[in-house]
């Protein structure tokens, strides 16, 4: 987040933090944005496994998947999770058996959790085996994530703390949050190609997508080395607020924020990620706001319906981080 | 196989030894001629774990699932293995991220191989793990693994070794066969419950289904303790041969006799169940086979193409044994 950073918009690459849902389609209007081509490795995508588990004596990576199958074009855009075209065979005589099944997994899907599953067993880092079927998906960006190691997130309720996706699936986002932690973040390594990256001097920005910050990017950015490596790039920080006219568009975060004693507005959303971000992109629908906040702030449409909504959010964020890095270049110029 | 038992035929137990398709045919027929209600665990069958093999991380038991599935009334007819209704989803999806995929798993069959290898990995032994399906899908006979422990059935090519299923279904039974052997047969504890029926006074019979006796039974009888425990039962010891008009059903069983420089006839049979079995049970084509065989013989149809062929068989195998054993108990009474 240092001004005066050499990279170019047009040759540097970009670099993406996100989550699942919300996250994913900008992650997908970015890589339609930064093109194909000899450019086609561009973009980075850090991605959360914070919500990753066992299941079935499956390793599941929700966050993961949802990039995946939304870049690779194969996500159900109706349900808003897993595959387009599915079935669930699989589920119906798992049940039969007396298998757990608070989890839904359609017959499509489980293939990659079954192929996944078999090929860390074997040895291979989760990197190697997403970096592998992203390409096979037909996948241009890089696809990180965020750590080989295990983190998880716990979340905090009156009643004990429950791994990420029992809260999120299992109890459906019903316990009070009063805490969230991210076990096994302390001993995790990053991700050395995010590291390569984040140090890149052709690095032209850093997207922080619309994903829930606390259960979606703080897993991220508690695992060592990160949150230094953001700070420390010369490319701007850029935060895309996932709070539309004081709600999130999807998930628990509007009201994980109300839990936590926190106002579901910019301003909560700024400070979370102050010294951090260079940059807030925010809704119209909170167009007032940008008045009140400290930082550089670009009023757009964050809502992302269509597949023109998510190319035309990503320019506008990308062109914001231009501003922005022309900015600091010019102010280094001057104080030289 | 000693003469002069004294278990009786209504209300003792009937043991049954079967691979796949052909012995899980017989299996079924046995449970319907046996009946329902308070005997209704009165058949025991013990099945061949041999083909078992680790396939995209999961423990897959061909033998046991088809067994499973039949007796459960869930198996394909058309097909000849695996469940009914099925779709091949996950099998297509697997494909397209470079899984494994010469071996065909349909999406509802994979409910059991995913929930069998987590059950195993959890502890659980295959016998409990299978006898809690078994009941869940309303099967009444106990289905019982041969062995907890790992026997690998090897087929011995002029091209090397090959593990059963690669032979089977890779190589779908090209290879020549020079040799067959059970990797783990001789430190691999017999299943305790088959070893408890085998020992019960009250056992009025053991049919060996019409499975290929050299990949199919012959792995059972080489796990220690089950050959010596039908040797020395009082109940009479019942061989189904496979062979009908010097040709196998199915399967190949006549190719491999072939390539082991063995005759394709009801004598070969015989030969390969001398010391341990009582009588023979062989089809209406090989009716002229009866004169030339030592050991008592019964002439019957042994294809089963309907349901009603099944029972047919069954009955007249278990009505062959109550003669056996009733000729058994005159000559011990004759003899006091």
């Amino acid at each position: 987040m240092t001004p005066g950073g050499e990279g170019m918009m047009q040759g540097g690459r970009v670099v993406a933090l996100c989550g699942g849902v919300g996250g994913a389609k900008l992650a997908l209007g970015l890589e339609t944005a930064l093109g194909s081509g000899p450019d086609s490795e561009r973009l980075a995508i850090a991605v959360n496994t914070g919500d990753d588990f066992e299941y079935l004596g499956l390793r599941i990576s929700p966050d993961l998947d949802t990039v995946l199958y939304t870049l690779a074009g194969l996500n159900d855009l109706t349900r808003g999770w897993g595959r387009a075209d599915e079935t669930w065979n699989f589920m119906a005589a798992l049940k039969e058996l007396g298998g757990e099944s608070w989890f839904s997994l359609g017959d499509r899907d489980l293939a990659l959790h079954v192929e996944r599953t078999r090929r860390l067993q074997a040895g291979e880092t989760l990197t190697s085996i997403v970096g592998d079927m992203a390409r096979r998906t037909g996948i241009r960006a890089a696809l990180l994530p965020m750590s080989d190691d295990p983190v998880r997130t716990i979340v905090q309720t009156p009643d004990g703390a429950l791994p990420f996706q029992h809260y999120f699936v299992k109890h459906a986002c019903q316990p009070v949050v009063t805490g969230i932690s991210f076990a096994g973040a302390d001993d995790a390594a990053p991700n050395p190609a995010l590291m390569q990256a984040l140090a890149d001097p052709q690095l032209s920005a850093v997207i922080v997508c619309p994903s829930n910050p606390f259960l979606s990017i703080d897993p991220i950015l508690a695992v060592p080395g990160i949150r230094v490596a953001l700070q420390r790039t010369a490319a701007p920080v850029i935060v895309v607020s996932p709070i539309v006219g004081g709600q999130a568009v999807k998930g628990p975060t509007a009201k994980i924020m109300q839990e936590l004693g926190l106002e579901v507005t910019s301003q909560t959303i700024a400070a979370h990620y102050a010294g951090l971000a260079d940059g807030l992109v925010i809704d119209e629908a909170d167009a007032a706001d940008a008045a009140t906040l400290a930082l550089p702030t670009h009023v757009t449409r964050t809502l992302m319906r269509s597949h023109a909504d998510k190319r035309q959010l990503a320019d506008a964020v990308l062109d914001f981080a231009n501003t922005l890095r022309e900015a600091g270049q010019a102010r280094a110029r001057s104080a030289a």
